[in-house]
């Protein structure tokens, strides 16, 4: 079975936006590749590293949604990266193996840059991003990495780095690939592209169901439709969006009635609200039994964090070894 | 007792340059601090990844040369940099906390890619050189640092990522000293400014007599003076140079006799010779000892690696704690 590594950063509870980016597919992918999730607490720190706060609630809060949403510690590997010694030694090995115009010309540290206003003064860490993220994908040999499109560019250096380790010192690393999955897009309450933590303009998997109810009824709908009676346009309604997924078994009773205007948005949207919360019903019940019992999630965690060091500080033995190193 | 840190790239067996730059001067520094001693393989690194094969050979050698002239594991600790895993830890911490900046105006670094021509394509990890140093120091909460004048620079940027951590986190580094020493200029045996291993132009502490004769032998003297009888110039001849150090009670006499025409430059040599073999004889004795007993030099660097580990890791605690990242 090949293997497979995959991270998030721990934002805390999960959104609905994470549930069909990722963690739908991470669920099929348990059962086709040897998996390792990890929470990335050191990546966090690349951009908010004076935030700290709130990290340990907030991974144990991702983990308990990777759990309900039926991601299996008997088939995958959960870890905290921090918790795995070898990331930070690994990620310093690389450093000197990385030429510093590789990191300098990323595609996606320049758009990071711009996004988030940084100018000139990130720190060096946020530079060696695609160094750490290298050292968490080849310290589990991984086979494959699943990411979107705007990643692309930093396995191409993690397989940049596995190569040249592979050549100075001794073959050791499969060049991992990337494997791209198409997600729906997944747009914000706010009507806006994308769905998003830090815009405020998220559904989270375990939305109770009052915000849920008040979240969904300010959503953004057809700015035409007035009055109930008004003509409507689904095709440019979020709610409508929201419809396609949640609701596949009414959505062309309610595009037709939208369109013939025997649909008002308050009820439309009242409908939609329902259907979310049964859709996460399950995960929703699963989620309180991991919530009530920490100690489990811990559990689960350190075992997950075992396995991982087992195979993380056999890599590292092979690479001091590699590189005369070992003494 | 304030604690001390400081440390050397392994390269092998020591010359007279170290000896006179350094270790007359750790020795002395042993009685007065706690002193971690380290044997650096990890910045080795940052100017030659690529070759790594005598790394392990180097760092034992060195450590003999250590224990040799004195130093004692009984007062100082000893340890190899990647045996405590904690200084990569700390790196990648600092990492994240170091504006870039900070680094790619470090004046240090400008001098080597000059010195080294490296051009624009060095490695990520030899710009972050001044972070992997400041882990190492604040690891042990060092409040000294014994430099030369060039280095002073890292330490500068150690204070200021020790003062960024205490700021946003919490007070747990103390922010250390550079220790600066006056220490003689020791010449090349080919007259060059500087004894170094990689110009070739150095005598081992441990020199064997022969070749010890032979660089003796080939060292620049006063071009002036070319037969025995012709009045020399002791003030711009190396031999002189190093009578001046080696040869305190004839010192004056060969001042005079030189520069009377009395005394050849080859006698003047073959004195010189001896005088540094008897010098170091004492050395040479202890180094035959630990030569012989490779168990012996281990067992020093596993314990002083097991004491170095503790501080560490309580350090590391400390970090996380502050960083709220116990978790």
């Amino acid at each position: 079975m090949k293997s497979l590594f995959s991270g998030m950063r721990p934002t805390g509870k999960l959104h609905i936006g994470h549930y069909f980016g990722a963690l739908k597919n991470w669920k099929k992918l348990q059962d086709e590749y040897k998996c390792i999730f990890g929470a990335m607490d050191l990546h966090a720190l690349t951009t908010s590293f004076e935030d700290t706060d709130k990290i340990g609630e907030n991974i144990i809060d991702m983990i308990i949604d990777w759990l309900s949403v039926g991601l299996d510690p008997n088939k995958a590997t959960f870890m905290i990266q921090s918790h795995v010694r070898e990331h930070s030694e690994l990620h310093l090995v690389l450093s000197m193996l990385t030429p510093l115009p590789w990191l300098q010309r990323n595609p996606v540290l320049k758009e990071q840059v711009k996004s988030l206003n940084l100018g000139d003064s990130f720190s060096y860490g946020l530079l060696g991003y695609p160094v750490l993220m290298a050292a968490d994908i080849l310290l589990y040999k991984s086979d494959i990495v699943p990411v979107g499109e705007d990643q692309v560019p930093h396995i191409e250096i993690t397989r940049e780095i596995a190569r040249r380790f592979n050549f100075y010192y001794k073959e050791i690393f499969p060049l991992p690939k990337p494997k791209l999955t198409e997600t729906p897009r997944i747009p914000g309450v706010d009507g806006k592209e994308k769905m998003s933590k830090s815009l405020g303009n998220h559904i989270l998997i375990s939305e109770p169901k009052e915000s849920l109810e008040k979240k969904v009824m300010s959503m953004v709908t057809d700015p035409q439709k007035i009055r109930l009676k008004d003509p409507g346009h689904p095709e440019v309604c979020t709610v409508f969006y929201f419809h396609k997924m949640f609701n596949k078994e009414e959505v062309s009773q309610i595009e037709e009635d939208c369109k013939k205007g025997a649909l008002g948005c308050v009820a439309c949207k009242r409908n939609l609200a329902k259907k979310i919360y049964e859709y996460f019903a399950p995960i929703r019940e699963k989620r309180a039994k991991y919530e009530n019992d920490p100690d489990l999630v811990k559990n689960i965690i350190r075992e997950g964090e075992k396995k991982a060091r087992e195979i993380a500080s056999s890599t590292m033995d092979e690479v001091r070894e590699a590189m005369k190193m070992s003494y």
